[in-house]
């Protein structure tokens, strides 16, 4: 009998040292909001995402007419820039349609940044859960999950999607880490979080934060599964959708 | 109103830095085994315990006839001490009545060491949960619970003893912190495990480590609560248990 792929947790980008791997599979999260906002980006048009990540690379590309510039920090649209990190922005939206959408956030960016060159890397979020679970079961490789969190702290809801991501790959043969509880951890946060995860989240630090920027359209966005056919991956520095046939 | 107390947890020391409180109370955990071991300890009759982060520091109190040394590194008794991590090799030993323990233990003396200098630090366990969450609500300090984990990745056990803490101190007036969500995730995990730890733990990293090092009786021991009417304080270097009457 074959060797069982692992699924492990990786809960902050500031423990990613002790839970880098060299093959496999990384799947980076930031539910609010960058990864949410990169697989509605490839859905609704764009051609290919560049994270950046710093705001000093992200303006090498203002002179290029192919390109969008969307800068966040702490929640903002930075100063100078037309997007920031609301997947909302991307829909029905004219202006992306085939074009480079270059991107830098306050924690999602960074933690591709961390990940970049070790094995494959991919983005999750609950917008595109189920066809990037079944994208991972398919291949059959190591998955580690690297939860951006807030500047290094966990968060709910990158912890709680981690946990979702575990659920279905144990539930298809994958196994945990025998040196690693994290993904024992966020699986019962998910299965105990029943389906109400806007609920479930109420008390969540980057929920209030956001709510206090008036962003709840883009928190129900976020918690929304399923809304976006794509499994973004990293090549050569930007990501694409690698899903050849969207169903819709 | 004066404001309310915080609780807040660290899940592993490699994100100390981003939880550290000047002022306040420290809670470090370690339940397999070394805080355990302490409680215990001081509940049977040992006068302190002095917890160095290396064995050649213990090595130091060899020719002490005071002092009984304890070494454990990857869940053995380091080769040349008789004493290694076990809660209960300190349960009806005369040895060590009124004696010093110096312990060196993988993951729960470090912990110890990166928090000695930062406000208050006691010792929690499940062993002394009910005495420490009264001693912490009485204080009315906002509160950090310091997961030892296992060599800085996350553990289950450290995970839903903090998750116990956060809860009995949530339902006696204490905040969440603003900024940080660990505590609410070690809460919900807590919430979510009901009374059967054991069961709960089955597919923990560290159980089964244990396991395989035939320590089932430790592991056991170590989910028990309110064994000990102790809260184990550093002061000066060493641990002492404050609680000036001790119930039985």
């Amino acid at each position: 009998m074959s060797k069982k792929p692992i699924v492990r947790v990786c809960i902050s980008p500031a423990l990613y040292e002790l839970y880098r791997q060299q093959e496999g599979i990384t799947v980076v999260v930031d539910i609010f909001r960058a990864t949410s906002a990169i697989c509605t980006a490839l859905q609704n048009g764009v051609n290919e995402v560049i994270p950046v990540a710093s705001i000093h690379d992200a303006k090498r590309y203002a002179e290029d007419d192919d390109v969008i510039i969307a800068a966040e920090r702490g929640g903002e649209v930075v100063d100078g820039f037309k997007y920031g990190n609301s997947p909302l922005s991307y829909i029905d939206n004219p202006e992306i349609i085939g074009k480079t959408l270059v991107l830098t956030t306050t924690n999602g960016t960074q933690a591709i940044d961390a990940a970049k060159n070790d094995g494959a890397l991919v983005i999750g979020a609950f917008c595109n859960l189920d066809v990037l679970t079944a994208w991972l079961i398919n291949e059959n490789q190591d998955v580690m999950i690297l939860c951006s969190g807030w500047k290094n702290r966990l968060n709910l809801e990158d912890s709680l999607f981690a946990g979702a991501v575990v659920d279905a790959l144990l539930n298809s043969g994958f196994e945990y880490d025998i040196d690693s509880d994290a993904a024992i951890i966020t699986r019962l946060l998910y299965t105990s979080s029943g389906n109400d995860m806007l609920g479930f989240l109420e008390n969540s630090s980057h929920r209030n934060r956001l709510k206090n920027l008036h962003l709840e359209k883009d928190i129900e966005y976020c918690l929304q599964r399923n809304t976006c056919h794509v499994v973004p991956k990293l090549t050569g520095g930007a990501i694409k959708n690698i899903l050849k046939q969207p169903a819709y």
